[in-house]
């Protein structure tokens, strides 16, 4: 039998709608609060942020919004993108299971990324914004909106975490080839940047501080809006396109998951994969496990609470429920940079909550083991990000081969590890070490949070 | 009319046969000669270095030769890979011509080389062979061979310049992830590592000294093979596949190639997509233009000549006629190291003796402004090498604007450069130099030419 198992879609079968879980939810989530007044924002208070069609998806109830004709032309350049059995995988942990991943590393920018900026440019462009302003942490998502500005005629400006600035001018370079600007922050052109540095001149940044930045450029020029990478329902609406395809394409194979693993950071290529699949539970369809992965050394969905924060350290965002570590809590500096945030996307916080869904957190160092073990059975090397959700493959296969149940295992490979590759020196150098992050400081970010949590 | 253009083969219309430009030469090539003897080499003299499959190959003269199952099985990852219409681009340039391209960069390797290392890993394989030593320069060619060592579970051992192996840890870590062992060339390793060293304790190396510390290794031992990433006939009939896919998928377009461009070091990408376009001409079919692509500073087909020389420093390879800068020319450092080879295949070097296609060599600087062209039009950052072939695809089209004519240029897209931001980096900080070969080191190289050459 093959060894290479790959299923493709023809671009005719390439989804025409994106999958909105609002539609099947079953009951309502916690509004989103203005910080100020306590009470529900409204389209007209995100206004100064996001083009109206964006506003609209992020309130949008229907189950499927379809994709425009124009976003839909530039996925073709990679989408539908190959999901493959992991059959080299497989056999290296002889295992029952039959392991599955779809492989989002063949987008232009080399992860799953694109799947939104590409539709946040376009409906930028067609409302007239001239300028989107981002935050970015290890890069994938900043070089995922350059990329979509480049081919929109966008200018894009990128605040990127200064630690990452400075440690990672490779992708720096990508964004400035595809014509973006980048900014170290915490930086010298908005309030918030120059308040962290009168506190901390030497400060190193962190995603909370460059959101805070982007989003004070976007609120104050009416040419400008402000995109974000994750966390917010209409990114994680339009990352569906995974598992919409994926579905196709496990059609061909004959198989069904029994269990769905993705690695969470701000949670949208997780919920890409899972959502759709989700969605049949929800509607009374077949109920699988479905497993987020995330950090140890900054476990949001494991070890925070679920509450009303702030999405940025500066707090000029609105207020959303989800699982928070607080938004003061700076997680140590491990190398998966795309998961090192404070909180998680709502829709993600409120599923947990509900119980539809398990988290599960692993330390770096046996994550990186397990990416290094899927790189030389199936020959892609994973980003750090998706190095987690490979563990997490990984581990539901071991427990199969100890039950001897021939599982069904999905997960999404977010990225490839190309810009990556500093995190594999040092783990072969046995210079990656399993950060913890402080117990102390968890508490006192937790504690706190905004008073309206308790409410 | 849609921007993204993709042509899409089916699995099933992947290429069962590879093809070989030799059933198809108009006179025989010029034979490979023992340095010591002056006679043409057997099969008996190539044994120690490569499995018989690959030297039966070397000298094949059958016009096709069947993929064997367990190489086709490992294509498929990333095969067939996409053609592209460069429509943006065409907007861009404002060019009556027809843009395709061909994009290799989607192996997970990133570039074509492991459409020969799959093969080659596969017929060493298949007779035995443990252990696998190569050189690499700029490291994409080690990278393949790494990932097709992994999947078949063969050690390879890389020779790497050792400027590359200082100046890119990243591309080392690549394929130390895939389990290769890399060496800093030259090294203490072999003997023709230690004689540079004794002479110049502080040579950076160069392809010509790797290659003669991995055929001395291959030499010596009976478990290992050696395996060469570009310019013998093996290598360029394994590339044929991207010609050879490129035509159905044309097939697809409705449109036929008026001129076919691609960048040539050692020669085999550009034969990959050349050949098989350039076998139906010999056959009687249709006569288009051919052009090669060079880097100024490193000119084996504009300024090199057509004589007998080694493809090495150390001198331990037969000779092989070809255009050649000398065996002893060592081109400035400039950013493609993939092009950075004395010699060129010796297949290119006939066919451009027959006046069968033509070269043009490019500076660094103009080059790279085409790459960044091409990302913001197209969305996908080119390799350094790939840049010269969208260099001389721009140029064509700009012709044909002059010309008013609505040409057909196909070039390959060989890799994407996300290893090699380096280079970028020193493109916008106007560190990026038009450097120049020492003309009197190319006078002196040519001069020192091995004696047969004149017979």
């Amino acid at each position: 039998m093959s060894d290479t198992v790959k299923y493709v879609l023809s671009e005719a079968d390439m989804p025409k709608v994106w999958y909105n879980i609002m539609a099947d939810l079953p009951r309502p989530m916690p509004p989103v609060l203005h910080p100020g007044t306590g009470k529900p924002v409204g389209p007209a208070d995100l206004a100064p942020l996001f083009p109206m069609e964006i506003i609209k998806q992020e309130v949008a109830t229907e189950r499927e919004i379809a994709i425009p004709e124009p976003v839909r032309d530039i996925y073709r350049q990679w989408r539908p993108s190959p999901l493959y059995r992991a059959r080299r995988l497989e056999r290296a942990l002889d295992t029952p299971a039959r392991i599955y991943y779809k492989y989002e590393g063949v987008s232009p920018a080399g992860s799953h990324k694109p799947n939104t900026a590409v539709p946040q440019a376009f409906y930028n462009k067609q409302e007239g914004v001239k300028r989107i302003t981002t935050e970015t942490g290890a890069g994938q998502w900043g070089s995922s909106l350059a990329f979509a500005g480049a081919l929109f005629g966008i200018q894009v400006d990128v605040y990127m975490v200064k630690v990452s600035y400075n440690q990672k001018p490779y992708r720096r370079a990508l964004m400035e080839t595809y014509g973006a600007r980048c900014v170290a922050s915490p930086s010298e052109e908005t309030q918030s940047g120059r308040a962290v540095l009168a506190q901390n001149p030497n400060s190193t940044g962190s995603l909370g501080i460059a959101i805070s930045e982007a989003v004070e450029m976007a609120a104050q020029r009416d040419d400008t809006k402000y995109a974000l990478g994750s966390v917010l329902n209409h990114v994680l609406m339009h990352q569906s396109i995974i598992g919409l395809e994926t579905m196709k394409q496990l059609e061909q194979s004959g198989d069904d998951p029994d269990i769905i693993v993705g690695c969470t950071g701000g949670g949208s290529n997780f919920a890409g994969i899972a959502f759709p699949f989700l969605g049949q539970q929800l509607r009374g369809g077949r109920t699988r496990r479905i497993v987020a992965v995330e950090p140890a050394a900054c476990p949001s969905l494991t070890r925070g609470k679920y509450a009303y924060d702030f999405g940025d350290t500066g707090h000029l965002t609105p207020l959303v429920k989800m699982h928070t570590l607080g938004s003061t809590f700076v997680p140590p500096g491990f190398h998966a940079g795309g998961l090192r945030y404070h909180g998680m996307a709502p829709q993600v916080s409120f599923l947990k909550e509900l119980g539809l869904l398990e988290a599960v957190a692993y330390k770096q160092t046996e994550v990186f083991a397990a990416g290094v073990m899927f790189a030389r059975a199936e020959g892609i090397l994973p980003a750090p990000e998706a190095n987690h959700a490979v563990k997490g493959a990984i581990e539901e296969a071991l427990k199969a081969k100890a039950e001897g149940k021939a599982k069904v295992i999905l997960f999404n490979l977010c990225g490839h590890g190309h810009f990556d590759m500093q995190a594999y020196i040092d783990y072969f150098g046995g210079k990656l070490k399993d950060l913890d992050y402080d117990e102390a400081e968890l508490a006192m970010a937790l504690a706190g949070l905004p008073s309206v949590a308790a409410e």
